[in-house]
């Protein structure tokens, strides 16, 4: 099979508008009229995205969080989402369609369109467009933290993992933590509030590391980030304990969609995050626990390949 | 398997924003400051959707082309477009963006980003979302044909299905058919240039009788089609003759990507068209053969089941 990245090379040879923002980010922007316009597409497959023994309702807000999880990042206020269906059995689709009912309910986001076709082959996917506006320009990038900036996390990290450790030996774990496996919610708010504050801001979706490596690539810095400060919830600790082992493993997993952003020392910030580390001079990621040096993880996260 | 039909209810009883026109168009029309924006996502499916002998490079060229001519068929010029790609076999995917960069060259359209996901199934799917700014306000819709109008086509229809029958036994057949058939063209300019003209416009995707009659249906009205009256090409009167079954087949097959509309008697149409009919009051189809009455055929096109 091509590899993401291979395939992603190829894309951006054709992507050359400045709007595709090189394939870099998360999402095109697009300067419409007086407005910014924010556009996002994220796919799910089966035994890839979801087990097979999931809800199909939570495929649907797991589908739309994680595309308005982008919005978010992009401090953007949702416009609407299209969705992309393969239709299947009967009894899936209609709890999916429950669960799309639910989220955009939830999020207050309306369903604008989208297109549905026969499946022919085994295993389903699933893909969802969602629009936004600006709601601050210019909207931040990846590519904007700098040296002396501080790196922050909204909420906390590893919750996800918790919950799917216990979802794929088809165990019910602790409520939160299987909240924010099976729902995660996307962080709008706090992406329009800080937005007009951060230097560079994208969301946590394939693991703290490596979006954080990312970012710095995109900004060309280098990032320190403090392990130990590393923002744990009770149910995680309680779960896998805080070991420094247990907090790698929430920084290199996904699916928790909080937002990572860098400020200025001075900024004061509009909402409630931890401060992880800081931008340095040079490249790449170096760890610490306190002030021990810790050697990178061979996986920082979840790789596309 | 859900029918699309069935799909397409549970998601209108989501879809209540206005901008989804009751899920009736093939477009959803959001205004964005002073701009309109056009959106569709269109999905193909292996085996539904192309044959699984097709060349990808055509299958890029067709998913961006039926997206395109949903744009066409509301005057919109496009933005740009995201692709939601399942990576399989490398080859595959390596003559797919071939196809893909050609076929936005052609129409110099931007890629603006997407998402790609494994496949773990034996089938592909593709999705591509297309975004267009509205060149005439009020965008035209399928529902403003008026009893007294006159039902116009722009170019041939039957042209993509003598092209299929062709390429379905694995042969070449007449250049001007295989080119509908492997490579459509959205009329964008006729769709720019028709805008301000008509009173309904939609492309036809699935074929003129079903696609006139969903017109009339969301129109109120009722269609006079005169089967003698269906432009054909010299190609396709050379392979598949023009006996009024041959003209039926014609009407009652997609992917041409023709642009179907309306407009009053006294307007003066800005590109070629053939007039095929007339909008009466009332509801339906009614065919004719010149002044002869023809029964509706049991399949008026492609329907997604």
């Amino acid at each position: 099979m091509t590899t993401e990245s291979t395939f992603i090379e190829l894309m951006r040879a054709i992507a050359s508008d400045p709007a595709a923002r090189g394939l870099a980010d998360d999402v095109a922007v697009v300067d419409l009229g007086t407005e910014s316009l924010i556009i996002t597409h994220d796919m799910m497959a089966e035994d890839v995205h979801w087990l097979p023994s999931a809800d199909a309702a939570d495929v649907a807000w797991k589908l739309v969080s994680v595309n308005l999880s982008d919005l978010a990042a992009k401090g953007a206020a949702p416009i609407g989402v299209l969705l992309g269906f393969m239709l299947g059995e009967d009894s899936w689709d209609r709890r999916f369609a429950e669960g799309l009912g639910e989220v955009l309910r939830y999020y207050d986001v309306p369903l604008l369109g989208g297109d549905t076709v026969a499946n022919r082959g085994d295993k389903r996917s699933v893909g969802l467009t969602a629009l936004g506006r600006a709601t601050t320009r210019p909207v931040p990038s990846r590519s904007g933290a700098r040296a002396g900036d501080i790196l922050y996390v909204t909420g906390t990290l590893g919750d996800a993992l918790a919950g799917f450790e216990f979802a794929e030996v088809g165990l019910e774990g602790l409520p939160e933590t299987m909240a924010v496996y099976h729902r995660p919610v996307a962080r709008l708010a706090d992406g329009q509030a800080l937005a007009a504050a951060v230097s560079a801001m994208m969301d946590v979706s394939d693991g703290l590391l490596i979006d954080a490596e990312r970012m710095a690539a995109a900004s060309g810095v280098g990032m320190q980030i403090d392990l130990a400060a590393i923002p744990l919830s009770m149910s995680y600790r309680q779960q896998r304990g805080d070991s420094l082992d247990s907090r790698i493993q929430a920084a290199s997993w996904g699916d928790d969609y909080q937002l990572l952003f860098t400020a200025t020392a001075a900024q004061n910030l509009p909402v409630e995050a931890t401060a992880i580390g800081q931008v340095v001079p040079g490249y790449g990621l170096s760890l610490s626990d306190g002030e021990t040096p810790v050697p990178l993880p061979q996986k920082l996260g979840f790789e596309h390949r």
